[in-house]
């Protein structure tokens, strides 16, 4: 069966994530070992549409692992979602006789591959890159500890200035309708209050503890960018309940997306990265590489196409520490 | 149940981890949420044998969760090997009127709480804290994240310098007896050969891959402080297979030990400070707070006072990429 | 004339900034070294009227140097506008028997020990401590160097994800009427434009720039929260001039007061530390302890208050670089 | 005088230091400015023996202004010791048509430009690139901010574990025979003694500090690589006296090399980037830049060859701290 894979085309789409660079290294050495050649598709889809490819050799690659973002770039391409577009993409694959994909993506990026596997029967194995870590089917996505570990690095340093001014931050932190860099950034860094898009009720926490708060120390509050309210909204309701706080404003922004992988995504992108390259060899197609309860797990795509909600266990801490 | 537990005792002992200040905020949190007081004991079995308690305020521990180290102290007690020791803690236990006992550390420490046990009654659960990664029963130690990404770090470094000189680089890292640190931190930085205690084979693949080695790119050795040879004897054997090369050799040292908490580790620390309160405050007593599976385990501490091995995942990558 | 100061009070005024602490001890260290007293007054001039003062032992304040903020704490005093809240200080500083005070802060800070020498012949000397390096008479201000590095990190990271996408990003950065940090900063990162307060024309060099970019690579503006344009208005007239480029906004904000102080400011918080104790057991007040051309170096206040502007050198390395 | 000079060679000799790809970039700026070409020799003077240049696009190389290492790889080159190394040197320089040559190093470079210098016409200037901070003619050589404030992240890490066990700690950095990186990173990091090449003296201050040591913290002695005594000897002489504590050991080594360089290294090479072309351009040759008393200065490079001795304030500094 592995026989039939002597090309394989690989691309990463939707926002970067760190550990990609991890991801495409260990697809490279494991086609290698397989006598397998690989190549990268630049920009996502929008290579794939353009014919825009790039040899990789894993020994050019070993070096690039601490790199963030994503040494193949990466794009939201709107021309693939036409019937043209797919085509193009289509023709390339001929026109370089790939006979496999892995994509490194979001939600997105599945998508992009079921339509793709709608006009074709070429294999494809989907690896979960997000610093979100919003796809269901894997404990985590790739990227999300580098982002919260930034996250955690940003909000160390402003309890720093918090402490010496004994002021209120509300530190709006990135992961879309997803919680969970909100709640682990909250939580590692001892948050007074965190808002998350999952519940309507912790702004009344928020505002219940703010009202009794004196002054005297750092309040640090947590938010998440997808949460009901948005950071001016909150800023408001928190200087009415309590007028004579001294109050600041951070958005963390794109700072989480870069920067070096940390040692789990590093691992992750490994693992995931290795577990794809044998699911294609094994003829396998059609399913994300994830890691479930620890362990390297195969799922079908569309099973995962749904939102990871908040599990119990971080739930319960949530509430423990800010409920 | 939970109303015969008024005061908790928590201590720290062994080698210190990054983490293990998240762990004892938690612990605090989630005694303070069910009116239980809690005190901390300094330095280890030494502060049980001295009497040497301080109160812990969570509302003063909250900001302390970004600090290296541990704020409790700690030390390895060679009074509590002896009985008179042991005695000497039974009665700080009944003066302070101490219902139960946390204690984070490795096996050392367990075995110390095993010793208590066997002339006393009062319950105590272990949480695993310690970088080694060597505690079986749980997927990960406290600690270990922290020391894997300094690690990490400083080979990302070396491979800079490796790099401009077109050298070879011998690094080695903690770990005692376990390849765990080794192998994550080896991986993480495209390491050409891991040299891991728990394989006799491995220093062959790395003589045969430098026999071939043609100085013209850096070539990263991490090898383990528990490995069968030292550090002088693999650069002695290095230098026979290939006398041309440039080899230099790191040792990282206690460096992995310090510095602030990974998000990891402090989301652990969280989790198993958490579970480890409430199982006290469930009556348990004689087990391990861990992680198995990435869900929150209560494991028989007599089960878990054996090294964790190398799990199968790991193992195969080991080999994909160094082997 | 030394053996008149017996007594010296500290204190750290306005924003916070990285080696503050370094100061401090140095500060503690010095006097300690001559048999004086030293006091810490809390939270600025509030502190002072307030009669919140804590003893400092150097002993105790060796391991503080690497915290960020201030552990003397800082405020903006309203109350010492006033008659009423400078003598209310006045009564501190008497009951207390200080001989002589040191301040570390910005120009607000100096003008506030100024009003207080108008009323009270007690000694005092000045320390330039604010990251925004806006103030005459020294090379850097305390905390500049940590918060240009911080600076640094963030954009590097933006760097990561600017890459993989190929986009535009524009980057606000602290400094408020100053532009050093943006120019540091901007040159550090390889900023393909920098916006100054100092300059009109740099936007012009911007839009010219911009309109020829190709988005086949990252584009970072740096620009300074004290420019003459805030961030919306430029990017509203970078896209006039360049519809079709990916464009996104980043303020990085108060992560840049916080963190490890940098090695320099440390080691600039110890000269200036010992310069200021120096001076008053000298017999000196009513300067500043600087560091001029590299040389430690004092000036008086007077002569200090008008903003730093930007050097010759530094200047053509921006026209060279980015104008 | 600057129509004479149409291509540029630029090369780094000697040990790599953080921020030589700073001074590549500003001098491929710089020379591109002005319209004259620039091509790197790889591996320093052993590239200049084999013909091994490659062009330099200063729009490529402001991207890598962040790594560590030289991307022009560095060496020490036996071959240039020999007439016959020197004259194939000579060729290559004829061959490429080079104007003059920029070359990146400490004094080993130097003197083999000197060298050169003497069977050529061919003008040069050094710029002084070593983390050693040994080099007399400028306050501070490329590099050495990086390593301090590297060696200061992980000496405040020792601090974590040291202050966890009350442990005595003698930590050796690197820097030759140079205390400058001891110095400063002991002075920043609060070492309760540093131990330099510089002074005789320090070993008692050291031997008399630590008999009165009562373990109740940490202890930390940072000492050079150059001093008169090696890590086993100190070690040795402190058990002497004071044979109850708990003492560690800890060699930074290579890792002080690499990483990201500093934002004061990166300004610094723009800064002797920018200086080194337009002396080149001004028809200087002969010359050392550097920065002295924070201004940027040409010295002559025989005046430059002999130690940086440590100056008066820092060893002030010193005596008082730890003296």
């Amino acid at each position: 069966m592995a026989s039939d894979i002597k090309h394989i085309g690989i691309l990463t789409s939707g926002g970067d994530a760190p550990g990609m660079n991890a991801a495409v290294f260990a697809v490279a050495k494991t086609a290698n070992n397989h006598g397998i050649k690989l190549s990268g598709i630049r920009k996502g889809f929008e290579g794939l549409i353009d014919n825009d490819l790039l040899p990789l050799d894993p020994n050019e690659m070993q070096r690039l692992m601490h790199q963030g973002g994503t040494i193949l770039k990466t794009a939201r391409s709107e021309r693939f979602m036409s019937a043209q577009g797919q085509n193009k993409a289509l023709r390339t694959i001929e026109q370089n006789k790939l006979d496999a994909i892995i994509a490194i993506g979001g939600d997105g990026t599945f998508r992009g591959m079921l339509a793709l596997s709608k006009i074709s029967n070429i294999p494809f194995i989907g690896i979960p890159g997000t610093i979100d870590n919003d796809i269901a089917g894997t404990d985590y996505t790739l990227g999300f500890d580098s982002a919260v570990n930034t996250a955690v690095k940003c909000i160390d340093n402003i309890r720093d200035t918090a402490e010496s001014h004994n002021r209120v931050f509300l530190v709006e932190v990135m992961g879309r309708d997803s919680g969970y860099i909100g709640i682990h950034s909250g939580l590692s860094c001892g948050a007074d209050a965190i808002l998350v898009p999952e519940s309507n009720e912790d702004i009344n926490y928020l505002l219940h503890k703010i009202k009794h708060y004196n002054s005297e120390d750092a309040f640090i509050v947590v938010m998440c960018e997808g949460d009901e309210l948005n950071v001016e909204q909150v800023s408001s309701k928190i200087r009415k309940v309590n007028a004579h706080i001294d109050l600041r404003i951070a958005k963390l922004g794109h700072i989480q997306r870069g920067g070096k992988p940390s040692a789990q995504d590093r691992m992750l992108g490994i693992r995931l990265g290795v577990l794809a390259t044998k699911a294609i060899i094994n003829g396998e197609s059609g399913k994300m590489a994830g890691v479930c309860n620890n362990k390297p797990t195969l799922r079908p795509i569309k099973s995962v196409m749904k939102k990871q909600s908040v599990d119990a266990e971080t739930q319960d801490l949530l509430t423990l520490f800010c409920g």
